[in-house]
């Protein structure tokens, strides 16, 4: 059978993913008594008298609510909440997997941004985080911003800060392989979306000083007109020092370092010729990468990382979002910010030794099971060294 | 220790009660990639080619969201979406335990009726089902009205429809006892409530004739002007059909039924006493009943039930919501309509053969396995006789 025949067997025989089970025993009429009444009405007083005893008599503090529009999955576009449903409860199956952590998809029937927003707001009690996924970009944005307005729990967009955090994993040992360092480095990112921007941020946020950003229209710079929009203006503000203008060929001309999360087959030979020596790719569009690792590798790159499993160096988001949230439920911390992101990285960097790294192995494997011990700790110490653990 | 303590305890060892595992093996690249991307992709965009295919690839055919606002949870009352919480994740325990169906709590920080109609059918992509709970009477049948207006899955309220229908199966079974004729029947239901008005119309629905129902100011009649609300106004319309005024002790004289969803101790042995031949009295107020069993069997009542299961006869939800929602699904069935619930409740009382039957014994033990399967199947007959089963 194929892949394709395959998943639709899988998820078919069993009637979706998603399995609800009890923590506790209700098998006899004593055990009833406790998880049900007469006995539940017992906690329910006591998250009465004081709220945060909700952590401790429910399944608040250790669940996340992976929430989506459907208007961005995986590489399908805007399919809508239905059709998103496998991901969001795959995305499920994953938190409890690699990081302990239960959750639950919403899968929403809005695109209205402040619509998304009231109804995460309005259904937060019993979530200890939220997790927002395949939201197209700008408006994941914006959502996500008033999310943490609103809420005192954390919110995190996977698709932006999981995917940041592992490129700039993969970043940190691909300059121990190249030995660049990371003000001097120029690098080239295709694609705005959601990662493209969150991968920026972190970037720019470490210290790196030029930095393009190219769309389908071209280089994004100060007064370009076409294809922009607010969050895109922001952009051309902080990158671009020089405002050039061009296409992705002419960004790449003198590039440390490319990283795609666009499109399929969009970088060439000649383009990774024109770039600087020890170039770094990191080539993410699923299911087809930029340009092909072997391509890259024969035109003079140094480092390439894809987002497939089947070639080395895969930057794949199940490294990070399962201990991240491991760390940040296990010291209850109020956000995750740019500290914990950074700490995540560099957790994730670290794990492979110097005498581990190759130019195919700058990034743990999926199934490694050093992964979620070392970013969780990583995450909740800098989580209580900037102030924001309750525990 | 207490009940009291064992019960924090429970909560407090386990933080709550809710695990959420998956159906699939995650351990390899091979499983990952199957229940994840790349995998995950083909059931998305089979569900995006025709969105009745959800039914197939995802958890939905399975799945209840147990929506409250914490409006009146128990006998506690509105104490709010955060204490609602371990109620909740109990009801979504016994779903699995005893229905074999998956639930998940969904307790919205908004008291606004339309605002949780508008926040559930923005949710109800993952869900095949909503059950409501403990949510403020008249506010409850509002909401319930809407969401079957807005939604193409079944909506119930358990606290009004599971209720009536053991009610329902308790009142045939005493019938068996005492030989007396529904349409005969004189009943006095005291509570006006979501389960006080549910189990007036279900009897109603079944062809008595003579029925009162009285709250904290009397009995309610056409005319009253205290105390009234719509629901109440529309009771008023079908029942007391001498339009008799006066407390719940003028009620009680000559007749055959008390029901009582109300309050401790408000019944006394004079008012059993004034009451026809072979009382029944269900009192049902938790965890205090409307008079104590043993006083009212002294007082003359024939058969008594109470919501306890220290007593015998207990009127418990849990024989009910399970396999009601077990058959709905079995048959894909698009609402629960009144057919299935009294299919539900003749189902239930049927359990009992004349050998069996006996005045301390007219109900079904909650732990009975029988109960499952012939509720189910009973919902599941009703529901494609009736034309609403999808399968």
């Amino acid at each position: 059978m194929s892949l394709r025949d395959d998943a639709l067997k899988l998820h078919k025989d069993n009637q979706g993913k998603l399995n609800l089970m009890s923590k506790v025993p209700v098998t006899d009429k004593e055990s009833l008594s406790l998880a049900y009444t007469p006995g539940v009405a017992e906690p329910c007083k006591e998250i009465h008298k004081d709220v945060n005893l909700v952590y401790d008599y429910t399944s608040k503090g250790n669940l996340v609510a992976v929430v989506s529009d459907g208007t961005a999955v995986l590489g399908l576009g805007d399919i809508g909440a239905y059709a998103s449903i496998p991901v969001m409860e795959g995305k499920a199956v994953l938190f409890k997997e690699f990081g302990g952590v239960d959750s639950f998809p919403i899968c929403v029937k809005t695109k209205d941004p402040d619509e998304i927003v009231n109804i995460v707001e309005m259904i937060e009690p019993v979530f200890g985080g939220i997790n927002l996924e395949d939201m197209s970009a700008p408006r994941c944005f914006e959502i996500e911003r008033k999310l943490k307005e609103r809420l005192s729990i954390p919110v995190f967009h996977d698709d932006q800060h999981g995917t940041a955090i592992i490129v700039l994993a993969g970043l940190m040992n691909a300059l121990r392989i190249t030995e660049k360092k990371m003000e001097d480095l120029v690098i080239v990112i295709n694609g705005s979306g959601a990662a493209g921007v969150a991968i920026a941020k972190i970037i720019l946020n470490i210290g790196v000083k030029d930095m393009l950003m190219v769309d389908r229209t071209g280089i994004i710079c100060k007064g370009r007109e076409k294809g922009m929009n607010w969050a895109k203006e922001e952009l051309a503000k902080v990158t671009n020092k020089d405002n050039k203008k061009g296409s992705l060929a002419d960004a790449l001309i003198g590039a440390d370092v490319f990283m795609g999360v666009s499109e399929a087959n969009i970088v060439t030979e000649e383009m990774v010729k024109s770039m600087n020596n020890d170039a770094i790719i990191f080539a993410m569009a699923n299911p087809v990468p930029e340009i092909d690792p072997e391509l890259a590798k024969k035109a003079g790159a140094r480092v390439v990382g894809t987002g497939r499993s089947d070639y080395p160096n895969q930057i794949n988001n199940v490294l990070a979002f399962p201990g991240v949230f491991r760390g940040t439920f296990d010291v209850r911390a109020t956000t995750i910010n740019e500290e914990m992101k950074l700490a995540a990285a560099k957790a994730l960097s670290e794990l492979i030794s110097d005498e581990e790294l190759t130019e195919d192995y700058i990034i743990p494997m999926p199934f490694d099971k050093r992964v979620r011990p070392a970013v969780a700790e990583a995450v909740a110490k800098a989580a209580r060294s900037t102030g924001v653990a309750l525990l």
